[in-house]
């Protein structure tokens, strides 16, 4: 099993940046969440001259056995075309991932197919996961190899430079595996949190909860073992995200987590190591029911709600630029002493000194 | 009075870009409320291919009479020092400016002091306005002049190719200004609508609220008439912004509004002529509570909620990316054809065709 070792949130650097917020040209607080953005980026980093430029997104694709079920609104193929336009630039996560200047790679780590674009990266453990309906969707030594793959794509892309991490995904079928996962860990009745992925039929929608329920039922997976759950109803991709997130912290490098698939992922990463979820920034909420089921569980906040449920890591992309705003602030903002700007009243002088 | 003539939203560039949307690499609807911004913004521009930069940004700058009786927690005389941050650089919404690459201008319409930034636009209109709890804020023919100023640095800045507009202020006492006019147009209670502002004490925030109360049953302002309203209790750069706003409309230019007194000023837009509004969207949601009254009044949504309450447009820089976001999607993404990815499984054909 990986080992993991995340250092501690760094305190005094965040009571640092708090205290020279406190200092900058505007009403106290008045930047509301970006304050506190910043305070966190300052503790995770450890550093009051925050960077986390450029952005790093790393989308991890694999398929599903239980996409057999009927319970995606598109078919198999469709993972390995969506791998194609992802790296061929067509796909929402190309063109966010463009928009904030990160660095990217796609990742497969199981894709039933021959995945022939050469700007993947080929790290196929098995072709798609087990039907988890009534096998195993894979055996725990694959578990163990797909987070580790995810913690060194992760490693790498660190040491060439990424200062912020997205992880995302693509695997049709792969809202299915999340739910039973989120069952699996939460123990929440899975028709509170299954929900209409790419978008079901209300038939389809029922087949899906009770193929989680029978799932749950028949494998009884440990709540409190990531592997044993991962082996019994999880996916590939998902454990690579896990695995790159666990790496992120290690690094002290923030994690800018989307939607319901990789907010999943960051629970199964929890389990393994409770406090990789200290490196954690939530960048929206989905319309997929069980993203508030995981949001509780992780004990986050979004950013922003923009009613997406796309996954890729694209709702992240689309929120980055307000972390990029939280740093700009506490970076390029001047204080009242430096602009010579007069402070509160109450106070004679100005609230910095 | 100035004469504006906003054309109608083009609908039918709305439909084609909700067709056109359908046709992308994702399940339908899965990006939320970008699809919506896509198709809002085909409707203004007239285009599908949508263009949004540069954004410009234009700040008003003046000064409240009421600052002397105590409704702010900083001194009158921190207008003209803001100035010269904003212009020198140091301000949020220089910070974010950069940030989104925004065209940028600093307008005095009305400060209380010789602003001597050569940086700034001066249009100085008189020094402030007078203390509405006794005097009329400014005259008629001052109201209009303060409109016809905004319209015109907005009708430039368009012409110098600003494809959105942020407008945004500074000025000591705006929030008390902002919530008489909003009272006024409203028919608010003060009590519900005027907040902390920069940071008052529980004192000075009564203190504020009967200054709104006494001034409205003072003046009694015409709730329908906008010149009214701001010669009895508005501000100069309010009305300025509110000028702004109606070129930008007329000119079929997406306006991003900012928060409290940004929305405030967009009421009287749209009192002076109703479609401006439906060139608005609207940024984030201010602390400021009288913002859920302005915002209800405008029947917008907001795009984030990042309990921000500091103005000079800063919100609405913030979450410009966003529009940028929905820009990228319409004309980056591949379509389902295009990048040869099969469509829903009910239909044997991709969703596109």
């Amino acid at each position: 099993m990986i080992e993991v070792d995340i250092p501690l949130l760094n305190k005094e650097a965040g009571e640092k940046a708090e205290k020279y917020i406190a200092t900058l040209t505007k009403p106290l607080g008045s930047l509301g969440r970006l304050e506190d953005i910043a305070i966190h980026l300052a503790e995770m980093t450890g550093n009051l001259t925050l960077g986390i430029t450029p952005p790093g997104i790393i989308v991890f694709a694999a398929d599903h056995g239980v996409a057999k079920e009927g319970v995606s609104a598109f078919p198999q193929e469709v993972t390995i075309q969506m791998v194609s336009n992802i790296v061929q630039g067509g796909a929402a996560i190309s063109v966010f991932g463009r928009q904030i200047g990160a660095t990217f790679k796609a990742v497969d780590v199981g894709v039933d197919g021959d995945v022939t674009e050469e700007k993947v990266i080929h790290r196929k453990i098995r072709k798609g996961t087990g039907n988890f309906l009534n096998e195993l969707a894979m055996t725990k030594a694959e578990a163990e190899k797909a987070i580790l793959i995810g913690y060194e794509e992760a490693i790498q892309f660190i040491e060439k430079g990424v200062k912020c991490l997205i992880v995302g995904e693509v695997g049709i079928g792969n809202t299915t595996s999340s739910s039973a996962v989120l069952a699996a860990i939460t123990g929440a009745d899975p028709a509170t949190i299954v929900g209409l992925g790419s978008g079901i039929s209300i038939e389809q929608h029922k087949r899906k909860i009770k193929v989680v329920r029978d799932a749950i039922s028949l494998h009884k997976p440990n709540s409190a073992d990531a592997i044993d759950i991962l082996s019994k109803v999880g996916g590939l991709e998902m454990a690579a995200m896990a695995g790159a997130m666990l790496a992120a912290a290690e690094k002290r490098v923030p994690i800018l987590l989307d939607g319901f698939i990789c907010s999943v992922s960051a629970c199964l990463a929890k389990l393994i190591a409770p406090t990789v979820a200290d490196y954690m920034i939530l960048s929206h909420e989905s319309v997929e029911p069980g993203h508030q089921t995981a949001i509780k569980y992780l004990q986050k906040k979004s950013l922003v709600q923009l009613n997406m449920r796309l996954g890729e890591g694209s709702g992240a992309a689309v929120a980055y630029p307000i972390l990029q705003s939280a740093v700009h602030m506490i970076n390029e903002m001047a204080t009242f002493e430096s602009a010579r700007v007069a402070g509160k009243e109450e106070t004679e002088t100005p609230v910095n000194q």
